[in-house]
């Protein structure tokens, strides 16, 4: 009992004992009492998410009690971060993709593309990362894409091909249709502001420190590396980590007969499509006509709403966006005031003095390989890009990188780090979970991937964003 | 199909064509035109609550679609009301009186209370009210305190005495029970800012009209008059409505037993009991050391999900809490901005054209006995402080009735009003379904004991007003 306590409350211990060392060091000369003690709240939190202590969200209500009751933040400081834009973006977005799961248009999307692509298992691949790429807009969470919607698609073709890791077939198709449907959801969650949830906690980090970014810039530049990388990485696997299975000339059959029992669209389903075409033009037309992509969103939502797609108790149900509101607005609200507090500018100010005479042409592949290859530390997108988005991306203002250069590329780097473990991001666990993969294939062939990866988005990437002017 | 249809969208499209016959009209004259724009979709929303076009919710997030899209109210604006801190006071007690509930701790001191007092039907009835008054500060859900708390215990009592409407023995002492705890309830959710969700709106719109209304004053001020109305109802009730069974000794024992099931106090429990304790004490002391309620609030929701008496998941399950941020924002986010774009001022100077020769102590009994009885036409108080609370408020203070006077009487009759009938507040379809209590039963007692609070909170709370300085 008294042991299983302390296992269970050892990490929370370490993460307010380091928060009450830092707050006790000596204050460092040019900052404020109160910026350095938030600072100290924040690393505490940071701690507490990335060793589990607690669930981010309840850490991140933890953190707001301790700002608020210490008064290193006043209330209206503290409740700020809720009124923040970005913050209801994701929480409804989260809301309207629970019409994509509730109507079934998502798995319907799918099926159809394996009808389409499916007759080979390389085209199977391509046709699942499709529907995977059609999703992402609409749909912030990767685990519910990968995990919720294409995962039971891929593992249900696969034991219908007779692979199954019970018999040791895995290998047959099933171990490459997984691992492609992991992978190339991690390049999708990449492509826009509003497929991977960390995504606009990155975005609002930059904005921080003077970095616009807004979804139509985000799909723009990462449109041509990320539809590179969405075609080279099954075929890397398809070389690299074979299907036995070749050919699946009844995989259309298959799909053609999930799609009847479907029956065809329902109304709820057009409402979806209508919904979800009107989001991304308006998402895509928003900056010309001024439109914020949150108000799109909640446009959305209201209609999904009024026509009763969505009944509201769904909507009071989808836990999902509650907690995302929670984490990332007190998450967002700390980043935030410590900018304004003065802490990142005294950061910024110190790093230079070492960093000064470097090269940016040298600083900045390194910046970037440490934030990708730190990954391995983490069991979260979230918790990797709270914890050093900011940083890493004001080091690199710092030494002279055009600040969008290395925004974007930090930002992208945020989803495509976490093919390298079966634990890096919320699928990753649900699709290694599944049996089909070995830990040392996933392993390697995650390596591998991240190789590919950097390559394809800082190579032509580079030269894509050099084109639009980034730097 | 298409009848359904028509019945179901009836309400909305009504309330939509009044939001659109309102806008249409000539802009009065010295009026902004957002004002007006604002004012239009603020009554259709008022409209689509009372009719029930859609849930308040749902209400909420149309008008917040339109009001956003339509440019009526830029994003910042609307997404204002989302960091009030009175909406996540109430917001947080929700997701804390989950814990009262989830521990059994609630149950308890109702069953300790029967313990104490149950030996006659009178002391049932005060025992049950005491449990609820002791509730009250930290459930804001006078649903959950009525209907989901004291109702099963008043219900199994009756049972246990053989007193069931099924077999025409309710009179017995079952009726009597039901309708004390509901008359009850309305006393205790006028006696705590945090006792009935709307009570926060109430001192919202105070406060955009000037009047400050905190936890404590507001506790003081409804003491006095709010004692005195739970001495009296049941003893009016026991007199007008008695039980045929006057003496239930066997209470305690039934009471004992259960008590006995539950076992000794879990540690959960007493957790709880220590968080209710220094709620209460920092929410009374919390103007004198200047600690907003809220961050009290956020303070006792950490420590119970730290200590594990609420698991994260409980948290984001409570959909009242999330019903309420959404509903609660909007609504407190567009009466703000009606009083800030120039509506309010307008009204009042208009208002004040008419009423300028009024005596006050004519017209202080007109307002309030006018906001108390147009509850016959509500089905929720927030419906009805939504609609009409600010509007009686301004009108009060323009005729020149002290204006913390008009605010605490209409705030306390926002939950008396709903004595009357049994669709009038969460709990009475709840209680009057049980079938212990007629229809006209239910409105007579109900339509005798408003005469009687009304005469109480006036008379004697008058005196205690003025006792304090109110007026």
């Amino acid at each position: 009992m008294l042991k299983s306590l302390w296992n269970r409350y050892l990490p929370l211990l370490l993460s307010v004992g380091v928060g009450v060392g830092i707050a006790s060091l000596p204050l460092p000369h040019g900052l404020d009492q109160k910026a350095w003690y938030l600072f100290a709240i924040f690393v505490a939190a940071i701690f507490g998410i990335v060793s589990k202590a607690l669930e981010v969200g309840a850490v991140a209500l933890l953190a707001f009690a301790v700002a608020t009751v210490s008064g290193v933040l006043s209330l209206p400081q503290a409740l700020s971060g809720f009124s923040q834009a970005v913050i209801w973006l994701i929480a409804v977005a989260f809301l309207i993709s629970r019409a994509f799961v509730k109507t079934g248009l998502g798995k319907r999307i799918a099926y159809h593309l394996v009808v389409l692509l499916g007759k080979r298992s390389l085209g199977l691949s391509y046709g699942l990362a499709i529907a995977d790429l059609i999703l992402a807009p609409a749909i912030p969470s990767n685990t519910a894409r990968a995990g919720g919607i294409l995962y039971p698609i891929a593992q249900s073709l696969a034991q219908s091909f007779g692979s199954d890791p019970e018999t040791g077939t895995a290998r047959k198709i099933g171990s490459f249709l997984v691992k492609s449907v992991f992978q190339c959801n991690l390049i999708t969650s990449a492509m826009f502001l509003t497929a991977m949830a960390a995504n606009p906690l990155a975005v609002k980090m930059a904005a921080d420190l003077g970095v616009e970014l807004g979804w139509g810039a985000w799909a723009l530049y990462a449109s041509v590396p990320g539809l590179l990388s969405l075609a080279v990485i099954p075929l890397f696997l398809y070389w690299f980590y074979p299907p036995e299975l070749k050919q699946t000339p009844h995989a259309p059959d298959l799909a053609r007969k999930e799609l009847a029992l479907m029956g065809p669209m329902s109304w709820q389903e057009w409402v979806m499509l209508g919904v979800f075409f009107l989001l991304l033009t308006l998402w895509i037309a928003g900056s010309y006509i001024e439109l914020s992509p949150t108000t799109t969103a909640f446009l959305g939502l209201a209609i999904l709403v009024v026509t009763g797609v969505l009944s509201w108790d769904d909507v009071l149900r989808e836990k999902s966006a509650w907690d995302a509101l929670i984490w990332f607005s007190v998450l967002v609200m700390m980043a935030g005031y410590l900018n304004e507090f003065g802490f990142i500018p005294w950061f910024t100010e110190n790093i230079k003095v070492y960093i000064q005479d470097l090269d940016w042409t040298l600083a900045f592949p390194v910046i970037a390989l440490a934030y990708f290859y730190s990954h391995y530390f983490f069991a979260s997108n979230t918790a990797h890009v709270s914890a050093m988005y900011g940083a890493f991306l004001a080091v690199g203002i710092a030494v002279g990188i055009s600040p969008l250069l290395v925004a974007i590329t930090l930002a992208f780097f945020s989803n495509l780090f976490a093919s390298m473990t079966h634990y890096g991001t919320g699928p990753a666990p649900v699709l290694f979970g599944s049996g089909y993969v070995e830990v040392k294939a996933w392993w390697l062939l995650g390596l591998g991937i991240s190789v590919i990866n950097i390559l394809i988005w800082l190579g032509l990437g580079g030269l894509w964003w050099h084109f639009l002017g980034v730097w």
